[in-house]
C-alpha cells in the first residue's frame, strides 16, 4: 500500500502550490453542498446515486487511509468504523459497506462528517508541512491523485443528487439557474474533416493524468469527419417524433432490450405535461429547450440516434485527434448554470468539446497497449473497470474546469444515463 | 367518505375529553422523536420499516384527510402533494407514493413536517370545538379511531426505527435503557388448565375497538392449558443448541425454505460477539438475558418451537378467554424501557399476557362470523388483511398501555420478526 | 420410518382388496398417459407444474422408499439415483432434487420410467402376498395412503399437463371432449338455509382418510345459507364487466397486489379471440360457456366475487356441515370431460357439491385441535403446509370419484389458479 | 426483406456445388441428433441453452423465411405458426417466442420438425434448380449464408446439449470418446515475436465471410509476442492451488462480483470427486488431464489468468496477424473427439491456433472502421451484439473445419463459459 506510484509527480518539490490546490478542492465539495439540507445528505435514490454525505465522508477517507495512514506516523483514525464505512471499493484495503446500503445508514451524522473531513484537513495540513523530503513525492502523487479523485466525486455528488431530487414528486430545486450567456443564432451544424493515418493519442506530459490515459501511443486512422457541435433536444426530439423508441432496427439488441424492459421513450429525466416535454434539472423541472444539446442519454440511444441519423459515434481516438487543438473552455460547474447551454453563433471550429455534455465514443474502455495500472490499492482507480463500458471524453456542465484533458477517458455502462451524457456525430 | 361509521363513539357528547385525548396522543408521537438527530427522521431499512418522518406524516395525513377534508368546511390542505405522498394504502382516497420508496425522499423536510403537523392539530382543534352537533357524531367517531391509528404508528415508528438502526455497524442507541424493577425470582413455567365449552370473544361494547374486533360471537372450545409466561431466551437457546435451525421436520414447509434462503440461526437482532449471543435493542448491543421473553421471532419460529417442545401455540379465541380475566397491566411503552422484561415471582395466575411481548397465536387472521367492515375508507383499516396473516396478542412493550384490549387483534405475516413477537405455549 | 402409521387401516386382513386397488390405481396413471407424445412427458411449464413422467416416477418412489425399502428386505433399488431424483419434499427420507428443476432432466426416459413402474409393481406384488402377518397392518396402511397419494397426483398430473399445453402457441389437445349431458333447463341459482349450533366435522370412521382430516371434533355455527349451486361463468362475466378486475375497494389487500402484479382479467386460461371470451381446456381452446361453473380462479377472485356479490365464501365447517348429507355423485375425472359441466335442472338440494369443481372456502388451512400428523416421514404429508393455504372442498372433474369424501381437506395458496377451482357462495 | 445482400457472392454460377453444400450441412445436423432420445430433444437448461429439436427447426426456419418465401413462389409454410415459433430475434421478420420458453413446448414434436425440415428441404433443391438467372444470384447468397448460420448452430446443438445433460445428477454421455492421438510428448510453451507496424486484418476476398469481418482495414500495431500453445489444464490448476478464485486484486471488478455471486472456484463443469477434479464431458464425467487447453472459462477468469501470469491477452488484430500464415488445421467437429486435446511436440510454429478451443482476445467486439452490416433482416445477424461482448478467435473441437477463417470473429459476454473457450496468452 506504500509502494510508489508510477509516473512521479510533476512538481515534487511545490509543496505550497499542493496545499493551495488541496484546499481549494476541499473546499469546492463543501461550497457544493451548501443549498442543502440536512435530509438531502442521507438519500440513495438508487445504488449508483450515493447520499451526498457519503461523498463528503469517502473522499475524506481516500486522504486518510491512501495518505495519512501510510505516511502520517502520529496520525490517529477520526473512528474506527470509518474505514469500513467509507471505502468504496478497494478491495486491498480492506472489506467495505455494501454500495447499495449506503442510503440506509443514518449516523455518522452530517455534522460528525464535517468534523471527519476538518481532522483529516489539519492532519494533511500538517503532513504536507512535514513530510521527510525523501517520502515528499509519494506523498505528493497521492494527494494529488487524491484532489482528482475528489473532483469526480463532485461531479457524481451533483448528479447522484439530480437522480436523488427525481425521484421526489415536489421537484425540489437545488438552487436557482445560475446567469448564462442566451444572445447570438443557434449553431448550425456543420462537418469537420479529419484526415486519417498514423496518429498518436494518450498523455505523455509531467502533468497529472490518471493511469488509463497512458502509455501515449499510435493508432491508425481513416478519414472522418466529426459535426461540429452536440446534437441538440430540437433534433432529438425528431428521432422520437419518428418513432425511434420503437423500432427495433435501430437498436442494439441489448439496448432494445433496455427500452422495452424500461419503457423507456425518452431521455431521462423527461416527461409530459401539459402536452409538451419538460425534463427535471438542478433548478426544477424546466420545458426542454430544443437548441440545447440532448443530455442524460445512454450509448443505446446515442447509438440508436446516430443509426436514425445515417451517422455513427466517433472513437475516442477520433474525438481526441479532433479535440487535440481546440481551446478546453466550455460550460463547466464554475458557471453554475449545471444544464447544457445550447451552442450559439458559426465560428469555423468545433463548439462544446469541452464541457456541457460528456460525448459517448463507440470505443469500449480498454486498456491502451503497454497499460500499467499504478501498484497497490491506486491500481484498481482504473483498471478493474475494463470491461463492457463506453468511454466518454470531454467533461459537463458539472466537471470541475481544471480537471478535464484531451486525453481523459471517462467511461460507463451503455445502459446508464444518470451522467450528463450527449451525442457527438461521426462519419466516414 | 363521509358515510356514519359503524357502530357509534361511546361518548358522542364529550368534546373536552377527546380533545384531551387527541393532544395526548399527538404529543406522544413527539416525544417518541425527540432523541432522534434529523438524519435519522429519513431512512427506511426496508421496504416495512418507515422512516419516522413518514410516521409523522402519515399519522397526521389521516386526521387530514379523513377529518378534516370532509367536515372542516373552511380547511384548506397545507400542500397539494401530501394527498399522495402520506397515503398509506387507502385506494379509496386515491393513489399513493410506493411504499418501498419512502425513504427516497429528503423533502418536505422534518420542519415542514412538523410544521403540517401543526397546522393539521389547529384545525382539529378547532373543529372539535365548533363541528355542529349533528355531523359530531360521526366527526367524533373519525377522531377517534385516528388516535388509535395514531397509536398504531407510535409502535410501528419505535420498531422500525430499531430495524434501521439495527443496519447500522456504528450500532446508534434510540436512548439509555430506562429504570425496570429486577428483584425477585425468575418465574418459573406453569400450566393453567382452562375447561372447555361455549365461549364468547369478541368486542360489544359501547367504547372502541376495532372492526376485526366485532361482533362479539360463540366458539366451542375443547379444554386446554396455556403456559403461565412466555417462552424465555434461555429455554430458546436450548432449542438453537440442540440444532432447531437445522432439523427440517420441527419446520413448516414455507419456514424451512425461509431459514434456508435467509440463513437464519437465531431470532432477529441476535448476533455472536466474542463467543456469546448479543442482541441489538433501543439502546445498543447487549447481551442476550436468559430469563426475559424471547421476542423478534417469526411465526415459523414459535411453531417450530413449540413443536421441539411438544407443545403447541394457542388459538386466538384460547388465548383471549384465559386473558379476558387477567389484568391489563404489564410492560408497555410507557415504562421506556423497550424491550421485554424476565417476568417475576409465581403468582397464581398468568404472567405477562400484556405488553412485553406480542404472542403469536396459531389463528389465521379471519373474518369473525358476522364481520362487517366499515364503510368508506377506513373499510380498507383492517378488512383487506384477511388472507396468510396469523394473530398476535396481548401488546409488547412498545405498546402504549390504553391502546389494549382482550380482544385487540394484530396481525403479521408469518416470516415477519421485526414487532416484539414472542411466544406463550398451549397444550391440549 | 418404520414407525406404526396412526391410525390403524380399516381392512387389515383383506389382501386381496388391498391388491385389487393398488393394481386399479396404478393402472389408472398409465391410463392417463395414453394419449400423450414422448415430449409431453418431459415440460415442466412452471415450478409448480411438473412433468407427467416425473408424477410417474414419484408416485412409483413413495411405494419404493417407503412401502419396499423399509418392508421388502430381498428388494433391491432399481437404480441408486432415483430415491434423491423423485423425492419431492421428504426431509426426513433425505435429499431431493430441486423441484424448479424438473424440466431439465431428459434422462431417465420415459421407457426408463416406465420400467421402474413395473419393477416396483411386481415387487409390491409379492410383498402383498408374503408381508407376515405382524407386518400387514403396517405395510397395508402405508400401501393405503400410497393409492391416495397416486391419485392426488393424478389430479395434478392433468392440471399440470394442462397448464404446460396452454404454453404453447399451437394449443395442444390432450384428447377430445368426452360424452357429457347437455340436456335440461341450466339450474337456477336458490338460497338454502342451514341452522347453526353446535356441530361436528372431521373423521371418524375406520376407512381411510388423511391425517389432516382427524379428530372428528366440535364447531360452533351460526345460522347461515349456501348457494345451491357455483358461481357460473355467465355471472362471473357480470363481474369483469362491471370493472371487478380494476376495482381495488372489493380485493384482499395481497389479491389487489396479485392482479396489478400480473396483470390479471380474468381467470387463468381465458383469452379474447375475435371480441369473444375463450379459454383453453384439456380439448383445446373452447368458447366460454356461460352456463358452466367458473373455474381456475384464484381464492382473491373468489373472495373479490363474493363481495361484489354481496356474499362470502363459507368456511370449511359450513361446506362440510351442509354436504354430510348429500349423495357423493358428479362429474370426476372418469366421465372423461375433464372441464366442469353446467348444473342441470332444479332439483330440492345442492348441485355440484363434489366434482366438477373444487370450492374455496374461506378457511385458513389449519390443524384441528388435537390434530396430530403420521410419525416419521408420511408425518410431512399434510402436516408441514398448514401455513398461508386455504382450504378447498368437494374435489373436481379431474378427481377419482372414489378419492373424495365429506371431509376431505385439499389447500392451496391463495394466488395459486391452475387447479379447477370455482366458487359457491355463503351468507349470514 | 428482399434487398439484395452485399456483397455478392462468390460462384454465382454454380448451382451444383452450393446444392451439394446444402445437402452437405443439413445432413451434419441430422447426424449430430444421431445419438440423441427423444427426451433430450426437448429440454432448455437455461434460457441460453435451446433444446436440439429448436435447433433443427430454428435453421430450418431461416431457409424457409429468408429464401422460400421471398424467392420460392410456390412455395407454401408447412405450419403457419412456424415463422413465429422459430424465430430466434429477427425483430424485422416479425414477432418471436421468447427464447427463455423454448424448452416449454413438447409441441411440434421431434417427427414433425423432422419433416420441417424434409419439406423445406425438398422445396430448397427445387428452387436452386429452378431460379432465375437474375434472381440466382440473391438466392444463392442467402444459402450460402443460411448454410454458415446452419454450421454456427451445430456448434450450439453441442454446448447446448452439453450444458442440459450437466444438469442431470445421471451426467449422461453423448456418446463414447472418439479416436485421438495421445502420442509424442506434451508440448512446452514458448514465445513467438511479433513485430509491430501497420497491419491489415479483415476479409477482402470474394469467398464467403460475415459482414462483421469487413472491410479489410488497417491497424497499428506495437511489437508483441505471442504463445505458442493454449494454456493448460495443469498450468490453470496452478492458478487455482495459488488462490486465484479467492484473490480480488487479480479479477476486473465485474468479474469478482461474479465469482463472488455465483460462487466460481474453477471452469465450468468441474467437480471435485474423491478429492480430484473431474469435469463433465460430452462423453461423461471425466478426470481432468492436465496437458489439455483448460476449456470453458470466462473472459473473466482468462483476464485474471493472464494477470495473475504476468501476461495479457492478445487483441484481436495481433491475433489474427500471427495466425494469417498458420495452416488452418486442428481438432474441429469432424475428429468426433468434442473436447481438447493435449497440443504434442514441439514445431517452430504455433499450435491450436485452429480448433480445440474458441481463444478469447481483449477485443471488445465493435464494428470496424467503414463496417456497413446486411441490409434487411440479416443486418440484424452480427451488427446489434456489439456492445458489451467481447472477440474470441480460432474455433474449437465443436466447429466445423470449413466454418472457420483467420478473420472470423465469434463474440460471447465476459461472463459466458458454456462454449468452448480457452486462453492464448500475449505479453507486450
Amino acid at each position: 500500500m506504500t509502494s510508489p506510484i508510477h509516473p512521479v509527480p510533476h512538481h515534487p518539490g511545490d509543496r505550497d502550490a499542493l496545499l493551495a490546490r488541496y484546499r481549494q478542492v476541499r473546499a469546492a465539495s463543501r461550497a457544493l453542498c451548501a443549498p442543502l439540507e440536512t435530509e438531502d445528505y442521507v438519500v440513495q435514490g438508487a445504488p449508483f446515486a450515493s447520499p451526498p454525505r457519503w461523498h463528503l465522508a469517502h473522499t475524506t477517507w481516500f486522504f486518510e487511509q491512501l495518505v495519512l495512514v501510510p505516511y502520517a506516523k502520529a496520525y490517529r483514525e477520526v473512528h474506527p468504523a470509518y474505514a469500513y464505512l467509507f471505502n468504496s471499493y478497494y478491495e486491498t484495503v480492506g472489506t467495505f459497506f455494501p454500495r447499495a446500503q449506503r442510503g440506509l445508514l443514518s449516523r455518522p451524522t452530517v455534522a460528525e462528517v464535517l468534523a471527519y473531513r476538518e481532522a483529516v484537513d489539519a492532519a494533511v495540513d500538517a503532513l504536507i508541512a512535514a513530510a521527510p523530503d525523501t517520502q515528499w513525492p509519494e506523498v505528493c502523487a497521492r494527494l494529488e491523485i487524491g484532489t482528482h479523485h475528489e473532483q469526480q466525486h463532485q461531479e457524481l455528488l451533483l448528479t447522484d443528487l439530480k437522480y436523488n431530487f427525481s425521484l421526489n414528486p415536489l421537484h425540489p430545486e437545488y438552487r436557482p439557474a445560475g446567469e448564462h450567456a442566451r444572445g447570438g443564432e443557434p449553431a448550425s451544424l456543420r462537418w469537420l474533416r479529419e484526415p486519417g493515418g498514423i496518429r498518436e493519442i494518450g498523455w505523455d506530459r509531467a502533468a497529472f493524468a490518471f493511469d488509463n490515459e497512458r502509455p501515449r501511443h499510435r493508432v491508425f486512422l481513416e478519414d472522418y469527419a466529426l459535426a461540429s457541435r452536440p446534437v441538440t433536444n430540437g433534433e432529438y426530439l425528431e428521432f422520437i417524433a419518428d418513432g425511434g423508441y420503437r423500432a427495433a432496427p435501430l437498436w442494439l439488441s441489448d439496448g432494445w432490450a433496455t427500452v422495452r424492459r424500461e419503457g423507456w421513450d425518452a431521455p431521462l429525466y423527461w416527461q409530459q405535461r401539459d402536452g409538451a416535454w419538460h425534463y427535471f434539472t438542478l433548478h426544477g423541472l424546466q420545458p426542454v429547450d430544443p437548441q440545447a444539446p440532448v443530455t442524460h442519454v445512454s450509448y443505446y440511444e446515442a447509438d440508436a440516434y446516430a443509426r436514425w441519423a445515417g451517422r455513427r459515434l466517433p472513437t475516442e481516438a477520433e474525438w481526441e485527434t479532433a479535440a487535440s487543438g481546440a481551446p478546453m473552455t466550455g460550460n463547466f460547474v464554475e458557471s453554475s448554470y449545471l444544464h447544457p447551454h445550447a451552442a450559439r453563433g458559426d465560428g469555423a471550429g468545433y463548439a462544446q468539446l469541452y464541457g456541457d455534455v460528456w460525448e459517448w465514443t463507440q470505443s469500449a474502455y480498454s486498456p491502451y497497449p503497454g497499460f500499467a495500472p499504478l501498484q497497490g490499492a491506486l491500481g484498481e482507480y482504473n483498471g478493474k473497470f475494463m470491461a463492457s463500458q463506453f468511454v466518454l471524453r470531454g467533461g459537463s456542465c458539472a466537471t470541475p474546469a481544471d480537471h478535464i484533458r484531451p486525453t481523459y477517458r471517462n467511461f460507463f455502462y451503455p445502459a446508464e444515463r444518470w451522467q450528463f451524457t450527449g451525442i457527438r456525430l461521426a462519419e466516414d
